[in-house]
C-alpha cells in the first residue's frame, strides 16, 4: 500500500494580514512548511503554527525564501550562492529555534518562491541551499522536485532530499513544472488534481502534459495554502487519496 | 589573580553601512556580541563576524534587539513580555545557525538597547527574555548588569547570569547605569574609564558616582564598538587592565 | 436637511495582503482615507485605490501612520513631535504624488492608529501634524474627532479641521472615544450604529455612552473598511442615513 | 566661458547610519541628489539635507531608486516598467514635500544604482520614469548620460534631460559606462578625473577610453558623495574646473 506525505506553504501572513487558513489546513496537511519571517511570516506567526502544528501531529519543516515581503518572495532577487547560503542558514536557525519554544521540531527545509525556482534550475544555487541546510543541522531534509537540480544537488551535499509533486501543477516532458502563465500549468479542477496525484503516485512516476510516465520516486505532495478554496482542494485531494487506498502520513521519522 | 571578560557589541552595520570596526576590535575584547538582524547586522555581516572571531578565539553571544532598523533598537516599541519571547528565540536562533555555518559556536546572549533597559527595569520582560534562550539552548549564558532586574530573573529561570558593567558609564547608588543626558551618566576620558574599571573589579564591586562600594560579582567589561575612539579606548582600557595584574580572558568556557 | 460624509481607512494591504475591500467599499463611502506604505499600503495598492476612487466619484484623503509594516500602525513607537512632522510630511508627499499620478487630487489628511490617537491626545503632537500638512499643502484639510486636541491645533494652525464622528464607537462623557477593551467601546450592531448616527447627525451632537448630548460639528461619519463584515455595514449605515433624509456627500469642495 | 553644474548623490544614510559626508560636500557641489527613503535616507536625513542645501544655495532633486535598504539599491529587482513609474512617483512626492517642509524645492530627479542603469540601458523603462516625473511635476528636469536610452526618452515624454557625466568613470566608444569590474571604468587619480573633466567640458565631447571624442551637450558633472576622500576628490575637480575658467553653478533655473 503506497504512502504519501502532503505539505503545505502555510505561515505566509504577516503582521495583521493573513494569507493563510493556516489551522484549517493542518487538519488536512501531514507536513507544514512555515515561513521564516523575510517573505512572509513573523515570530508571533511563526511560534503560533509550530505549536498547532506539534498539536495536531503535523511535521513542520522551514520555508525560507528572499528578503522582500513588498514582493512576497517570488521575485528574482540577484544574491550571489555565496549569499544565499547566510540567507538560507539565516532563516533556518530562526525557525528552529521557534519551534523549539514551541514544543516541536523542525525536520526538513523547502525552499519558497523564486528561491525555490531557483533551485530546480540552478545545481549551483542548490549546492549552496543544501550546504547551508547541513551546517545548520545535516539531520535536516530538504523538499525538492524529482527531477530538477535541487533533489541531485541535495543528495550530493549529503541530505536527503524528499521528492515532492504538485497537485495542481502541469509537467513538461523533462519533468519540471510548466511555467505560470504557459497552457497546462495549472490544474483547476479538484477531482482532476486527485485523478493526477493519485495516478502518480501508484505508478511511481511523474506524467507530464503528453502523458508520458517519467518514474521517479514520488514521497510528497503539495498543496496551496493560500486561495479561496484552498482547504476545499487539499482535503479532496487527501480524501480522494485515502479512498483510492494511499497512505497520507508524514515523511519524516 | 582576578580576571575580567571584554565584550562589545559588534556587527553592527546593515548592508552597505559600517558602524563598528568589528576586525579591529576583536583583536582587543575578548567576547563579541553579535547583532541578529532586526536592529542591525545582516546575514552576511553576520557570518563574517562569526569566522573572524573564531580566526581570533573571540567568544562570540547573539545579541538580539527590537526589529527597528531605522531607530537602532534604541525606541521602546511596546510589546508583550510574550512578543519578546518569540522576537528573541527568533534572534537567537538565527544568530546560532550563522555562528555553526561560520565554524563558531554562540555561548551567551545580550540584550540590546531599549530591550536592555527594559530587561534592567522589567522582572517581567526579564523572565521572557530568559525563558526564549531558554528554550531555544539552556547553555547559553546571558550577559547582566549586577545589581538590576535581569540578572535574578536569569538565575530563577536556571540560566547562567555573567554580571557585567560599562567603562564608560557612571553608576546610580542603587547600582543601575546613571540614564543617558544625566550629569555623570558618561565617562569620556579613556584614563579615568580605565581606573574605574580596575578599582571595581580589584575591589569587587561596584563604585557609585558618589563613591560607595556596592559589592558584586564583576565578570566582563563592556566597551563600545561604535564611535570614532571605540578601537583606542577598548584597547586602552585592555592594556592598563593587565598592566593591573588583571587577566582579561572570555567568561565563557 | 443635513449634509454628512462618509470615509473609510482604504489600501490597507501591502504586496500580496489585502485587508480592505476597496473597491466595493468605494461604491459605498464618499472619502478614501489612503494608507501611504509605512503602516501598510504600496505605490500599486495606493495608485489603484486613487485612480478607482476618481473613477467613482470618491473623494482622497492622505492617511499616514507610524513606520510599523509588523504592527500596522498601530504601536505607540516614541518619535518626537519633530519626527512626526517629517514622517507625516513624507507620506504626505508621496500619496499626493500618487494621487496626481493616477488623475486624482488628495484633499485631506487623517493620521493613522497609534499616531491617531496621539493627536487625539496631545495637543503638541496634533500641532507638529498640522504643521507637516500645512507645509506640504495649506489647502488640505485634516479629519479629526470634534472634541479631542487634534480639531483645535488643527484650526490654530490655519488649517480646516473636518469633524469626524465613528460609526462603531462608544464615547465619554467627555465625547472622546471609549479605549479598546472597556465595556461600550465597540458598537457591534449595524442597525444601533445606524441609529446612532442619525441621532448625532439629526442633533449635531455626540451622544455619550451615558445619553448625554455634546453639541459639536459633524461633518463626516467614519466606517471600518476591514473585517468581515465592512461592505455589508457600511452600506447598512448609508442607507439609513438617507432613509432618514441626510445627504451623504463628500465634505470636500 | 563654459559652465557646468557639480551634483552629487548625498543623504544616503539611514537611521543611525551615514554614508555621505552631507555637509562638507554641500560647500563644494551645486547640486545635491537626495535619497527618498527606499533604497536610503529617511525622512529626518532628507529633511535635514533639504535645508542645509537651501542654506547653502545648493540645487537639490529627488534620488529615487529601488526599495532595497540591505542592497542599497544596487541589486537589480525585477520591477515591470508600469511598477517603476509608481515606485518613482511614490518617491518623488515625499521627497518634494520634505524639501517643501525645509524651505526648499527640487527641480530635477536623477535615477539611483540599479534603476539608474536600467534606465540608461532600456528606453521603455526610461520612458516609465520620465513618465512618473512628469506625472508629479512636468518642470522637474531629468539627470540622465548624453549618449544613453534615458535623455532620448526624456526628451520624448517633453521634460528636460540634463547630460552628466562622471568626474571618476570611463566611457565605451558608445559614449556609456564602462561597467564597474572592467578596466578602464574607474578613474582614481583626482588630477587624471580633473583632466577628464576639463577636458570634455571644453571640447563639448565625452572622451571615450580610446580617446574619441563623441561630442555631446555636458551640463552636469558628477562626484561621488562617498568614500574615505570624497570631499577631497570633489573639492580638487571643482577647484581645477574653476582654474580652468569653467563656470561651477547649478544647471536649473
Amino acid at each position: 500500500m503506497p504512502t504519501v506525505d502532503l505539505n503545505s506553504d502555510l505561515a505566509e501572513g504577516y503582521g495583521i494580514w493573513t494569507l493563510t487558513e493556516d489551522e484549517a489546513l493542518m487538519s488536512v496537511v501531514t507536513s507544514a512548511n512555515i515561513a521564516c519571517g523575510l517573505h512572509a511570516g513573523d515570530p508571533e506567526i511563526m511560534a503560533k503554527a509550530f505549536a498547532f502544528a506539534k498539536s495536531k501531529g503535523v511535521a513542520v519543516g522551514a520555508h525560507p525564501g528572499f528578503p522582500d515581503l513588498w514582493g512576497f518572495g517570488r521575485r528574482r532577487i540577484p544574491f550571489s550562492p555565496g549569499e544565499i547560503e547566510r540567507l538560507v542558514a539565516y532563516q533556518v536557525g530562526a525557525a528552529q529555534a521557534l519551534a523549539t519554544y514551541s514544543g516541536h521540531r523542525i525536520t526538513y527545509v523547502k525552499s519558497h518562491g523564486a528561491l525555490g525556482n531557483i533551485c530546480e534550475e540552478n545545481a549551483e544555487v542548490a549546492t549552496a541551499f543544501a550546504r547551508a541546510v547541513k551546517a545548520v543541522d545535516p539531520s535536516l531534509a530538504i523538499l525538492a522536485g524529482p527531477l530538477g537540480e535541487q533533489a541531485p544537488a541535495t543528495r550530493a551535499a549529503g541530505l536527503r532530499a524528499v521528492a515532492e509533486i504538485f497537485a495542481d501543477r502541469g509537467y513538461t516532458e523533462q519533468g519540471r513544472l510548466i511555467a505560470r502563465g504557459q497552457p497546462g500549468a495549472m490544474v483547476h479542477d479538484p477531482d482532476v488534481a486527485a485523478d493526477r496525484m493519485i495516478a502518480m503516485v501508484e505508478s511511481g512516476a511523474i506524467i507530464t502534459a503528453a502523458g508520458t510516465k517519467l518514474p521517479t520516486e514520488i514521497a510528497s505532495i503539495s498543496v496551496h495554502g493560500d486561495g479561496p478554496h484552498a482547504v476545499e482542494t487539499a482535503r479532496h485531494v487527501r480524501t480522494r487519496l485515502e479512498a483510492a487506498g494511499i497512505t497520507v502520513a508524514p515523511f519524516a521519522p
